[in-house]
């Protein structure tokens, strides 16, 4: 017997009939967005889920491209039988507005000029995302969403479409996200953001068909992975261990293999991102505050969706804390709130790859959103 | 009654006598090494206390300079009646080797090309800082230290001392150190190396004279300031509050008033530091493991001295527990040793900011050490 999978997944793209309307007040259009869906809508449409990526993800959630060699970013979770299981739901999984990975974004063709926007494109936000995305579910022909879902940046869409499209949302689910970008997560996209646009190469923005701000790009991705990972994970993972020598070269060559891993994860970055797409992503997270209208309690009174909201014990990213003051609005609002911390090493990442602390919950609150009415 | 100072203070220069071989074999010479002494030396020698800076921090730690109008860096820990007693004790605080502070480091004159040394400076490590300063501990004709303290990198130099020189000291303060640098804390440094190494103007080194590598210095003192406060003390200083507007700007300019901070940081540090400095103190940081040749309780045979560890429960860059594995070593060698973690949310800086905590503490324990034989 084999096991059943989700065979290979073709990107699909929409594009919006209108300009969008920005929440700086800019208009924009058009308006594309990369999307990918797995299993089936159906009958009456009520099985719907919508996924959204972290930062630099895109919208291959799970599945294989045709000859990939690695599947989809949440592949663990999303498939036949898996916690999002594609036999009983529909997943739409969409790429964000401002991204490079299909999306209209920074390095898109600004159609009045025929060159790439770069920095000529307006700031989008989590809500312009969020309103890009709803056009999106509209042309499904989804009135209402079952479940909406994402980690990280993905989080916060998720929380946004609740405040925004209440009457879309079954049920919300939030992983190692917050309710609002802290000091602590400003200060790290700074450093990334004058990372790049201090690299000579970057041009300001204006890059395209040129040499990439490499070196700066590889810097923000350095910094990036070190948040991404828990001091203790990097020191299982990396210890002091040399990297193919006996003993430390006395020069300022690579000694160490965390120093090599930082490097070659800097250096892949390079390939596979758009440099102006981290600018503005990054931007849209700093400018995210769930309760900048007012006061955190008050927003939620807006949803009656039920919410399961994940954290992990090492992510000091995103840490646990942070779920917990939404988690504690959320349930002085009177709302259904199941909140759970997962113990785990692995620190921000452990939303990508603590797969199975993270099916069971899924899997069993999803079953529970099916039968509520 | 106006409150007795320690007036205006010199700093003083020792050259050693010879060549220093370093721990990677290479020599070096001539050495100089930037040192300021507060207090006098008493009639047997016997109440000298040797103090060493963190990272970025000089010989200057307490009084004033001629006209300047900040003090030194633990001003409030040093001088007449504070816990660094000068009414009691002759304390010397030395600048290390490699730094750009008054003492030899790759921003010094090579004697043999009659140019700044450069790349060509030979790697430095903690220990080489250590034997250097006991060249000048010898010169000032002091046969058995009091105590050997510092902070963070000072910290390290502490430990190490009483490693290469157990009879030379009677007692070790090590606050918010370890003993050995982990996997986080190189890969934090090997970003900010990267980020000074990629800039165009640091040219393999060759920058004197010239533009200094101005934008790399920056990123790396941003990285440097992130590490040094706790996410919460950010969040309580600076949380979302914007610089000088009523909204975000909806573009790259600065728009929250930590990362006008961490602008404001970056750039003053590219006054006042070498950038060739950073590179090779940050390498003999990295390169630092106590037991490197054998196993930790093993290494700490060596020494009889005496032990206050202090550690701060909101400093994530040189967590606590890393001080409670070393404590946990000198415990098993049945040394006299005193822990305590003072419960803080200023990170890291704790150590240079908390000084009530560690007053007390300090001054009790140094009095105790002179009553022991």
């Amino acid at each position: 017997m084999t096991e059943k999978t989700l065979g290979i997944i073709e990107t699909q793209y929409f594009t919006l009939s209108d300009e969008l309307t920005l929440k700086s007040g800019m208009k924009l259009g058009p308006v594309t967005l990369a999307y990918e869906t797995y299993g089936d809508l159906n009958a009456d449409k009520s099985n719907a889920i919508l996924i959204f990526h972290a930062l630099t993800g895109d919208a291959h959630a799970a599945g294989f491209h045709k000859d990939a060699k690695k599947p989809g970013w949440w592949n663990g979770m999303i498939g036949p039988g898996k916690s999002f299981d594609t036999d009983k739901y529909f997943i739409i999984s969409s790429n964000c507005l401002g991204s490079c990975k299909g999306s209209t974004g920074p390095a898109s063709i600004n159609p009045k000029t025929d060159k790439p926007y770069g920095l000529s494109f307006p700031v989008v936000t989590i809500e312009d995302m969020v309103a890009a995305q709803k056009k999106l579910i509209d042309h499904l022909g989804i009135i209402k969403l079952l479940s909406v879902a994402g980690g990280s940046m993905g989080g916060l869409q998720a929380l946004k479409w609740t405040i925004m499209y209440p009457e879309m949302v079954k049920s919300v689910i939030a992983v190692a996200t917050n309710h609002r970008h802290t000091a602590q997560q400003i200060a790290l996209h700074e450093v990334c953001r004058q990372a790049i646009m201090s690299d000579p190469d970057w041009q300001g923005g204006d890059y395209y068909g040129k040499t990439v701000p490499a070196r700066g790009m590889a810097l923000s991705r350095m910094i990036g992975h070190i948040t991404y990972m828990s001091e203790k994970s990097m020191d299982e993972k990396f210890g002091r261990k040399l990297i193919g020598k006996e003993k430390v070269g006395y020069d300022f060559s690579t000694d160490f293999e965390v120093e090599n891993y930082l490097k070659y994860r800097g250096d892949s970055f390079v390939q596979r991102f758009d440099a102006n797409s981290y600018l503005y992503l990054t931007k849209a997270l700093d400018y995210f505050d769930i309760a900048e209208e007012g006061d955190l309690n008050s927003v939620f009174r807006k949803t009656q969706s039920h919410f399961l909201v994940i954290a992990f014990t090492s992510d000091w990213l995103y840490p646990a804390y942070q779920s917990k003051e939404f988690v504690k609005a959320l349930k002085l609002g009177g709302l259904d709130v199941s909140y759970v911390e997962i113990n785990t090493n692995y620190g921000h990442d452990a939303f990508l790859v603590e797969i199975d602390g993270q099916s069971h919950l899924i899997k069993h609150f999803l079953a529970r959103m099916e039968k509520e009415s």
